[in-house]
């Protein structure tokens, strides 16, 4: 009931104009977020509705070794880095998602994102819900798994949905996003290939594109995907921000090496009439879906 | 236990041969049936160890109208088909997946797979779990959805994963199989065009291809669609029949327009290997996808 009170606030709208920031980071903090907030005046200037910012933006990625000193960027949500985006947030008229590093108690910190409207409210938090553990990428050193669900923030823009990086990679994530009512799954993200992977690296970029755009097509939603970019330590990440329509058409791509803003107007309404002629959602057989809550079947 | 003692009769082999046949398909079944049987033949002199047919490949593609007289091509499993199927099997030993239009009991059938094994013997039934209804793919009037539920079918080259047509949309059901321990999901197919769509058919090929290899990234597989080719009343078959690997890379693919049987050897250990690189099956949140089983959750 909450809720449906909640939904007549923001009377649904068919098209939404969203703004992905693919940047690179540098090694001070306050530099990147001044340049972050920089980049969300742009973007709005530029007409930009929602705004992504990439994973864990305020920051380079620190995941690559496992050190207990990183923990001293984390911060609280609301905290500082959501504060000065709030402000940003309100200025543009613009809302933002931003990648934070979230500590929430002594010792407990979440890879997180912040959601806040353009009236500069901080509407919710997700939690990265699939946690990574590579190397190089010792993400299960820092984070802990998120307890939060999977989340679709109702905005005055659309209901966002909101995953991150390693989430890519999980058509359950993508899929129960889009069955709590988002149009478009965000997906801050930092991703990128190492040197002794460079004849590789374009299959697995391939297949990162390929997995989000298939979460489109399934679920006949958008799909944006906000990377960094540049090297940093041993890694290259490759930016290649994109966003998909409702049926993994390919709408923008930002290059793989250039910091660069993707301005891209969502027609919200080309969800009803994909689904129309795909009725996925129709069919699904929920009756015999138990199985995916066990690790192995076989 | 008993499914372990069945296990322990087939040990884990690295390496299959697989063979998809895409056909075309006359009004004739008793030819059709003919031209598969020859196909899977060709197909074991090639040295293929596993062989699909497309989707009801014994009769065109009748689902394009409502007619009762349609139901007289079903037929029981196993029946005189699969007896046929079995005999080829056994002669060219070689396992065989084959679309059969089924007849369980008098006015109730179903979209079935039957899976027969080199030794000639029926080692099971799939029944189509997700059934589409659209114009000229009136499937809904015909079949009643399967309810043996998602099957994986040990047999001596390999655990063999059955899905038909429009389960290709559905990432719950290529997971389900994958965590049943298929190494290779088999699409037995029938989609195309009409003449009217010409322009977009480009754009339907490529995201039926797109999220079928993305279940194959999702779950580390081999994926096999296996469709049929040509003009059929309203409807131009498009065939593009493919394998992709367990990263979705594309490993072989068939044309659009002509007959054509495709021979790909499948190295298994690559499953690990690319599980080993991407492990996304350890890190599911099996805590958190009850909602799947929902219809909505908005």
């Amino acid at each position: 009931m909450t809720d449906l009170m909640h939904k007549a606030n923001f009377p649904q709208k068919d098209e939404v104009t969203i703004g992905l920031v693919q940047m690179s980071m540098g090694v001070d903090p306050k530099s990147n977020l001044e340049k972050a907030i920089k980049k969300i005046g742009d973007a709005a200037s530029r007409g930009a509705q929602v705004i992504c910012l990439p994973e864990l933006f305020k920051s380079q990625y620190f995941c690559q070794e496992e050190d207990s000193e990183n923990f001293k960027l984390a911060e609280t949500i609301p905290g500082s880095t959501t504060d000065a985006i709030s402000i940003a947030a309100k200025k543009g008229n613009t809302a933002v998602i931003a990648g934070i590093f979230e500590k929430r108690a002594r010792g407990l910190y979440h890879n997180s994102a912040a959601v806040i409207d353009s009236s500069g409210k901080l509407v919710g938090v997700y939690r990265k819900m699939h946690i990574p553990d590579d190397p190089h990428y010792y993400e299960k050193f820092y984070f802990a798994p998120g307890d939060l669900g999977f989340k679709a923030f109702e905005t005055e823009h659309g209901k966002l949905g909101t995953l991150i990086c390693w989430d890519q990679w999980y058509p359950e994530a993508a899929r129960l996003t889009s069955l709590l009512g988002a149009q478009i799954l965000f997906y801050p993200t930092a991703i990128g290939w190492f040197p002794e992977e460079e004849e590789s690296a374009k299959e697995m970029q391939s297949a990162w594109e390929t997995i989000q755009r298939a979460h489109g097509i399934a679920n006949g939603v958008f799909v944006a995907a906000v990377n960094r970019v540049g090297r940093e330590g041993n890694i290259n990440f490759w930016g290649s921000s994109f966003v998909s329509g409702p049926f993994g058409e390919m709408l923008a791509k930002a290059s793989p090496d250039n910091e660069e803003t993707l301005i891209v107007k969502c027609d919200l309404s080309s969800i009803d009439t994909t689904r129309h002629g795909w009725p996925f959602l129709r069919d699904r057989r929920i009756d015999a879906y138990k199985g995916i809550t066990s690790r192995f079947l076989g």
